[in-house]
């Protein structure tokens, strides 16, 4: 597919579309160039609901456009009903249909854990591309867990899948802007073993989430399961394709996750041994130059710059540049090395944009471009 | 001097006696049981007003008893005029006397660095004990660096000075719960290398300091000079009184300094590499088997247990255990060891009490205890 | 009984003991003259369990004395197993003893309004008097809705009781502040009609309450409930007893409930109509003098002062002025007469305090105090 | 002026644009469809520094665009140094000139009131259109206090203006969601008396403005100066354009300002008596179809709804709606009649865009599209 050639939206569905993440979605969709919101799917208390209703707190700072908020909430079924009006059908699959025909192809999943463990595999069985932000087949060996900057290549892993469709994910929301922030360092000069402390956002914890009286006037030191993920989400992400399987890196990530009262985006606090000895400049200009395959295929939601890099010692901060190039750009700042642990640097990302439903969006950005889908 | 045998109190002097540790120092004198304040000073703006009206917002739960919110406050001078009432006089060198004609003895410095530099040493030169948490003089080959757990015998420093009184320093309010949490660690296994990060709260760049648009919804990742203190102050409190001077200890430490939107309470990630491998259990009973000078002389400000370790994932936090104690313990959980740079633990200290004003109240008290006042 | 001739301490129950409110009253009751903590009720997930492992956050600034802590947590039922250990034991009645077989006659109660609904009348039928913070049977016809500053002769009312024991209930958090400032008026100038706005703190929903994301950067315009008992509650507090019922007072009251970020301490800004026109020294002379039965009488918890007024336009304050005298006390200030709606001024008091376990604490020891107990 | 016609931008110039308006005034101007900006202006410490840097933290989401970052700042002198580059030139009387010859004809004021005291008539002298934020022209009593969507006759004064151009003012932050909710009542209805108490944002302050400490866990009953001004601004804007005066509305306004933790948005709870007595949906009715001159001229910032009611009780809140129409839309919401002082609702209004530099910029486009310009 060519961008320009582009006539009609692809028609997209959003599995838990009510929580935190599936808001965010459906926000960074309304204006798609490629995308339309075709169906809205979430748990059994919403069903049969209109969205604005099924929907407690939008959180997005401009009103429900009104043919998207009065979308009646559907299960989460692979045997959708024909979404009503005229816009939409279903084909013999029972697979959406646009007034033109087309089929509902994409499925965006913002489901939790338990809920995509039911769910996920139900739809990419029966054709859908399920581009998900659930962790719970991230680390599946045939499933691609895709950053477009970093691992495109990983996509022809789900050649290896037996779905009907595909099953695609994104890595945890504090994932995201590490690897980012390493893989120019990883590419240019080889990295050792990292530690990582991170200062994380409220909305990754979802809605209701924490508990103000835990937040206000205080941090919280740890995230369940979280440093897991950060610890081991990497190496795949950074592995190799070898023909049907990843070739995991070696890198060793140490993390401690923390909690503060922050609404939207996570700093984390790098320090990291090279395995060359560099220049700080050559690092800022590794970051600098850093360009990959979506800004090439100059991809709707892919930043102008994946990584943006401060010469103030006070940035990046979580309220100034986490909506950099539409939330999915990566600030940097604080380059330090202080011989203890070679390097450190602090790194800033939006959880619920580049980190969760921006990420997932620029992942069927690439399968769509690159003919996956 | 024995505990059981003070019979009247010792008048103390507070320089810098309005601003946030000013504040705390007042706050922990008001029923100390060995010390009375004497003095109040403070810049020129403030010179001549009672201490209530000086004070643009007290910061204690509960009112300023009268007798002090109704002080006059001096300036910074070491030939202060006799305090009013018939409870103070002053003796031939100028210093404070009570009543009984004990002289004031001691003059605890909130001073900021600017002011401190130029006061100090004036109080010094003209005998009094200047217990300071300013830092200009903490890297001063000749004054002590104290911390009563871990270096007592750094005060015998003070005979070298040549000031007629002299100068005794606690370290930085981001150092105090870092030292505190390593001793135990550097006396049992050896330590190499550290890294730490710290989540910092909103007190320790006193009043007003950091701007509300600055915190709210957001962290800084940066705070001017403090890094510098974390990774060089350790040296110097961990180093060996040898014969008039202090051996630095070699351990290396990188610091990465964060502002938090936390009233009181430093948050600390630490890393470190020990020069011996041990199980994780033995760390932590080392942690919570450390007692030290203060614990054993029952000084009146030392805390029960130096350190708390926590079992709970969740803990320490700052709104929960900053005050143990009476917000001289440090508290410590997570640890972990994931082979990475070794050993990972959070550390929680009080920055305004244990590292501040609370610290060199317990400096003095030692001092006093082992009669160098 | 006679403060002074207390020997033996009353044993205590506490019904919800381990939320916001229970653990408040457990925190106040921990070193109480008069009361002992004999039992710990709470809900079926939390039965048998010890209270430091039933309690997720304890939210005192030091940790729970252990013998509090070990106490193991049992159902709300009125027939209460004997207590473990040697210290209490059982009546006839299933109520509890002390060592010394002294009845265990009081149960404070923090449920929830379905809880309450269910047990409280069960305790009351067995015989113990329930000094209950639940809103359920505030209203009741024969339950004193009781404030000892205000109306300590409501509690004849319980002797139109048929329990064997009795209910009394204090008044809602938001409504405390109110009504305390308003006593000392209505009683000198009388009061026709009053407009209020409160900011209310966090810990007034309870735990886990208001999420994080809900106040972080917001405030929310509405608490669902809480301006009918603001508007509702004073007509009772301020009735008169009237041989066996209440005659409410005709004061018309209208509230708007805010939620702001706030973690104890609701602000309430306060306009009314007074029946005569008075100058605002006459006010403010009217809240400094102000001093009721509970300092008479000298009760533990009661407030030196109730009222205290600040002539300092930028207080009170939440953060300042919540804990003064042991957060029992009342704080006002910002009189000013504009001529539209007469006087307007702000009040401040502790939710979690004043506003439930203190006073109903504070209740108790006025019952005890005058032989209803 | 007819919309469509402009072939041209306008360029305007800022006074003040470093501070937190002036860089809002910099945020909305960027992209606008009518006006350039030719000339940021600030005090001594920012002139000849570039934008980019006399800018301490940029507040706005996107980056600074280059062609504004890289301005110089000038002193806020009318004798303005020709901008440099070749796109703007200055006439024979030193005002802006673009390429094309078209005058500057507008200066927005974000001035402080001291520095506004001290420039705004000698620009208003040299001939420019000064649209200011700053109070201190307003009670002025030719000049207007101009909302457009309540009393666009007002510019009719600034024909009695002495000045060789003029100056126009727009409502005090906390004014501006008053007088706009209030205005379709007082037209349809009539307004006896209004209680408010608001709940403002921190930007409302200014920068550093608010110290953290202040707020965090707490709130302020107190902002100085600001009651006088919602009670005495209102009279004016409602007043008639009585021939070369304003004749005041008679409206008896009585205020309490409370300063919260939010970032931008004031909240205000209102009380009212009207002259008559209606329904509840009247008066939302009242609201709903409430439109004005702006929105029939179409001016570009102009909100599509100048006031949103909502039905929810929750809403509106500061974080959800304060965006609503890019800012400029007033939310209202929780009308309740409790026949104490009749109505009560609350009201919300970004006090940074609506209520300062985007009222100022509407005022700007009314005057354009009138032809006072």
């Amino acid at each position: 597919m060519k961008n320009k050639k582009l006539k009609k939206k692809i028609p997209v569905g959003i599995l838990g579309a009510t929580g935190m993440v599936g808001q965010k979605f459906v926000e960074l969709l309304i204006n798609h160039p490629w995308f339309e919101i075709a169906a809205l799917m979430a748990s059994e208390k919403s069903v049969g609901k209109k969205y604005r209703e099924a929907v407690t707190m939008w959180q997005g700072s401009e009103p429900i456009p009104s043919h998207v908020a009065d979308m009646e909430v559907r299960a989460c079924k692979p045997d959708i009903n024909p979404v009503r009006g005229p816009r939409f059908k279903r084909d013999r699959n029972q697979r959406f249909l646009t007034s033109n025909g087309v089929n509902c192809k994409i499925v965006f999943s913002a489901l939790d854990p338990i809920a995509a463990q039911e769910f996920e595999e139900d739809f990419a069985h029966a054709g859908y591309n399920v581009v998900s932000n659930a962790r719970i087949h991230r680390m599946d060996d045939n499933v691609p867990l895709l950053v477009p900057e970093i691992n495109p290549d990983h996509l022809e892993l789900i050649k290896t899948q037996s779905y009907k469709g595909c099953i695609v994910t994104n890595p945890n929301c504090s994932t995201i802007g590490l690897v980012i922030a390493l893989k120019p360092l990883l590419d240019n000069f080889g990295i050792e073993k990292v530690n990582v402390v991170t200062l994380q956002a409220l909305s990754g914890a979802g809605y209701p989430g924490v508990a103000s009286l835990d937040i206000v006037d205080n941090v919280i030191p740890f995230i369940s399961g979280e440093e897991d993920k950060v610890e081991n989400e990497p190496q795949k992400i950074f592995g190799s394709y070898a023909g049907s399987k990843i070739e995991y890196n070696d890198i060793a990530i140490s993390a401690q996750c923390n909690r503060v009262g922050v609404r939207h985006g996570h700093l984390e606090c790098v320090n990291l041994k090279l395995k060359q000895r560099v220049r700080e400049k050559d690092i800022i200009h590794a970051w600098r130059t850093f360009s990959s395959e979506p800004q090439e295929l100059n991809l709707p939601l892919a930043p102008q710059h994946p990584v943006y890099y401060f010469d103030n010692d006070y940035l990046p901060q979580p309220k100034y540049q986490r909506d950099f190039d539409k939330g999915m750009a990566v600030s940097i700042g604080r380059l330090q090395n202080k011989h203890v642990f070679d390097y450190k640097f602090v790194v800033l990302s939006h959880n619920l944009v580049r980190g969760a439903a921006g990420g997932a969006i620029l992942n069927a950005e690439l399968m769509v471009e690159k003919g996956y889908v």
